[in-house]
This record gives C-alpha cells, structure tokens and sequence, in this order.
C-alpha cells in the first residue's frame, strides 16, 4: 500500500513543521488543530526555516477529530503530555483496519497508548532530531536540523527495516525530509533520550539554554554524565548507545545556535513538562532491571516537583 | 577571663540581629560594616522581631577593619562566601592573645580560615537556628527561632564544655539569646546541615519555599531523603544524627511561617550562594570516607553551575 493520505496529530512545533511540508510537497495532509483552528483557517499556517520559509493558504484543517477523514498514515505529534482521550477519538476516526500510526513523541515506550488503540501491529515509533519552536498560532519557527529516525514498534517486526517503512520513508524523502529507516526502534529512542535527559532536564533546573550548559565546564560535565548514566541504563534493555554518539551529541550540541529545549518552553509557558516520557518512563524501565541512575533520578524527581509548582501558579 | 567587648563581624540578618541584642543588653559591642556603614551611621540600626522590635540610634560601628579595637569575643557572622582577605585583617585588628573567635557561619569546616589566623584553640564554631533576612540598609526583620548551639572547635578541648563556653553563654543568655552549649561542635554542624542542604539547596532548585516544599507529598519526601543522605554521611564522621532529631526538623518547618531560605535570598539577590561551606566540604568528606551521597552529589554539581549563571547575568 503506497502512503498517500496522512493525519498530522497536532500541528504545532514537530506537526506544523513536518506536516507543512509534506503538504507542500502535494502531499494530501489533514490537519488536526486544538487552539489555533480558527487563526490558521483565517490565515494558513507559516513555517519560517532556515531551509526557506513557506506558506500553506488553505491547508485542509479540522477543529474536531470527530471531522477527520480516513487516512493511510496518522502521525501522533502532540506531547505525550496529553491525555489518551483525544488520541484514542482521534485514531478511531482516521484509522481504517490497514492504517499505520507514527508516534513522533519524545520518550520511552510512548507508542504504548496508540497500540492499545490500533494494535501494536500498525505502530510504528519515530524521534525527530529538531529544533523547531512555535512562536505564534499557526506560525512555527525552524531552527535547525530536522531528520526523523524511525522504526517499528512491535516486537514481532523489530529487527529489519519494513516493506511499509520504506513506502513511509519516500513519502517524507519527497517533501525533502531526512527519514532514517531503522531496524531498531529502542535503539532510536534511547539515543534520543542521551539528548533529551541532559539538555530537557537540566535547561529547567538550571534555567540555562543549550549554549550555557555546553560553555560551563561543570555543567557540560553533568550533561556528559548524565549521557553515561542513559547509556548504562540502555545497556540494561539490551541496546548500546556508542561512546562516539554520546561525543558526537555533545559536540553537535556545542556547536548548534543557543536554543532553549522544548521542556524549557513548556516550562517557562506554564504548560505541562514531558517528564514522565522522558524521566518517568526510562528511570523505570532501568530500576526494574536492578540498575539506579542516580543523576536521573534525583533529575526526575526535581522535575515532578518544579511541574506540579509550575502550574500551580500559573 | 569574663566576656566583656564583643566585635561583630559582618552586620547583616545574623550580625544585626544577635549584635543588636546583646548590645541592646548593655554589652560592649563593636559592629563592623561595609555597605551599610554611612546608612547606619546616620539612622542606627534597627531591629524588627516577632519577641520586640528595637532600635539602636547610635551603636559603635566600623567601616574598616583596621579600626576596630581590641575585644574580648569576635563573633564571625559574615557569608562563608566572604574571601580570607577581610577575615584574616578584623581578626589581626581586633584578636588579641587571649580573645576568643566564635565562627557563626553555616556549613562544615568554616572554622578553617580563623583558626589558621588565631590557631585552632582560640576558635569556636556555632550554628543559628534563626529565621531572619536583612530587608534594608541596617534594618534586620527577624521572622521565627533564635537559639545557637555552639562548641569548641580544636580537637584537644572537644568533649566538653569548657569554662570559657559557659561564660560565652552567660553574655547571650544576657541578652535574651537562647545560648545552647555542646561538647560536641561537629555533631551540632551536622545537625544543622541535616536542614540546610535539603531546605537551602531545594528552595533554590524547585524556586519554593519551605511551605511549598513540605506541602508536596514528592518534594518533602525529597528533603526527607537529603535528610536520611545527611545522617549517613555524618555517621562516616563519626557523629549520630539521632532519627528524632530529622523528625522534629520536618515537623518545625511544616510548623513554621513560609520562609525563603538564605540560600533562596542569596539566589533572588544575585549574591554568592554558601555552595561550598553547605554542600561541597560535606559532600568531599564523606567522599573522602568512601561514601557516596547520591542525591547530594547532583544537587551540589546543580547548585555550582545556578551560582555561576546566576553571578554572570546579573
């Protein structure tokens, strides 16, 4: 089955930006909104990136998921933050039996919620490697990078790259998009996870930017270690994040422009932190394998504790 | 030799307040300042507390350390933060032979730099268990508690209380001070750095204070885990913080009125924090004993990188 027709799941920093170009690139692209309907039906919605900015007039767009057509493929961009109510309305309406669903949340065992909707079976897990900030409604701001790894997410089909992902990865490919195909979902998301630990969590706590941590020489040492303690933790779930990833990591992050992590947003928006995603889920994971990742967790339990503040005075 | 002349360096919410009450009292008492000094000299100094506001219309006081004179008892109440330098040029002013240093400073070993001046057996450290901010120019706003327990700090006179501690403890308790003397100098540290390191460090970290800490479920579990990390560490040192003890602590502070630590003062101030006096010489002797305190590891390494960023974009 060729890709053809997609659900973007939240059109906002990840949504808008990969959804925006895909429907640039003729693809047929239904987008689901929440706050922004009524802007982006007024005004389209306007992607500026260093790549070339670019605006979709008329971009087929829902307020409801009710409203959503059957699709081929629905990629889940929303934060894992948000509760599995509208995913589960939202799937059982553009989902037909032979639909596949991409989760390009950050986190550990994220495509959980969508398997239980669809079936394991038609999940497949991706991380965006993005640098990508909402900066108004219908009006996403690319920074940097953008490759999407992805791979599937049943046990049974783990381990070599589907006939079905290199369909999806054409897709992508053909509105310029960096799809990596990989034969390892878990393997994708923990080095993920290398990044997002260090600069999600430490961006909050120490209320500093990309650059701030990488130019001081005790917090850029916290981050490597904090790298180390992810990697350990990998190792307990059968995966090896290489030594020269978490140096390539490190680097990348040295040079890139200062950029505040999308926890940092969050958090200084008052908006719900993807703490149990990213911190919640993997410290668990790691615990239940007998290893402690004490940075993380003291890391994780900060970070509970600033959330529930956070909103509280909001 | 009775303690008449008292000299109290650094004039500030410890300073002010205990150097007004015991000049206040009829003491001999010598204060000397930095910033407030022509503030003072002017206005006095004033005295707002919860057992009696007063005032001072014309103490002795001192903008230089070369002019203080010679006393029986110099109390160090200035910021562990605050360089040899000055220290070291009171102590030679005001010290004679036979004078007495009491180091009133918060965190383990911070009696280091006025022995090395007046050699150890002449030193003896103190904790306050005192809730007090300095809100203006020579205006201290004392909000809850006030004892100081205190001891000698050379080896050869720890054990016991010595006839000099007694009648250290006669001026105080003049003065209203509830004097509280302790054989055992390195116990009474520990103790208090039993609530310093989880209420100092989270108050910065989580931006709460201490009724926002104790009224989450997660981050008063988290000062009682710091707590239970102190006492192990303590136990290397030979020193017994009792469980009672950690109890009665997180009872007081849910007890008490909302208060920003000093810590948090500091922060909101852009002053120096007390990061190596309260976390990092604790933290490298039970480094140096073979214990490892997890949780207080992080939030050391956490609170160096706040100090710097904090001190650089003021």
């Amino acid at each position: 089955m060729p890709f053809k027709s997609v659900a973007v799941l939240g059109t906002g920093a990840l949504g808008g930006y990969y959804g925006g170009l895909l429907a640039q690139s003729g693809a047929d692209v239904h987008f689901l909104l929440r706050s922004d309907y009524e802007h982006v039906k007024e005004h389209g919605l306007r992607v500026d990136s260093t790549q070339g900015n670019f605006h979709l007039r008329s971009p087929q767009i829902y307020g409801s998921p009710e409203d959503l057509p059957p699709v081929d493929l629905a990629v889940v961009c929303w934060k894992s933050t948000v509760s599995m109510g509208p995913l589960q309305k939202a799937l059982e309406h553009c989902c037909r039996p032979d639909s596949v669903v991409l989760v390009l949340q950050n986190g550990l065992n994220v495509e959980r919620q969508a398997s239980e909707v669809v079936g394991a079976e038609n999940v497949l897990g991706g991380c965006a490697f993005l640098c990508s900030n909402k900066i108004g409604p219908g009006h996403i701001h690319h920074l940097d990078y953008g490759a999407i790894a992805f791979g599937e997410f049943c046990d049974s089909l783990r381990g070599s790259v589907s006939p079905r992902m290199l369909q999806i990865k054409e897709l992508f490919d053909r509105a310029g998009i960096d799809m990596r195909a990989s034969p390892d979902l878990q393997q994708v998301r923990w080095k993920k996870l290398a990044w997002n630990i260090p600069f999600n969590g430490l961006s909050v706590v120490l209320n500093a930017d990309t650059k701030q941590i990488m130019d001081d020489a005790q917090s850029s040492k916290l981050a490597r270690d904090l790298m180390l303690e992810v990697q350990a933790a990998a190792r307990t779930d059968g995966i090896e994040v290489p030594d020269q990833h978490i140096e390539k990591m490190l680097d990348d992050t040295k040079a890139m422009v200062p950029y505040d992590s999308s926890m940092r947003v969050d958090f200084v928006q008052r908006r719900p932190m993807e703490v149990e995603a990213i911190f919640g889920n993997p410290v668990r994971a790691a615990q239940a394998r007998g290893y402690r990742p004490h940075k993380i967790e003291m890391l994780y339990e900060q970070l509970c504790c600033i959330d529930r503040l956070n909103r509280k005075s909001s």
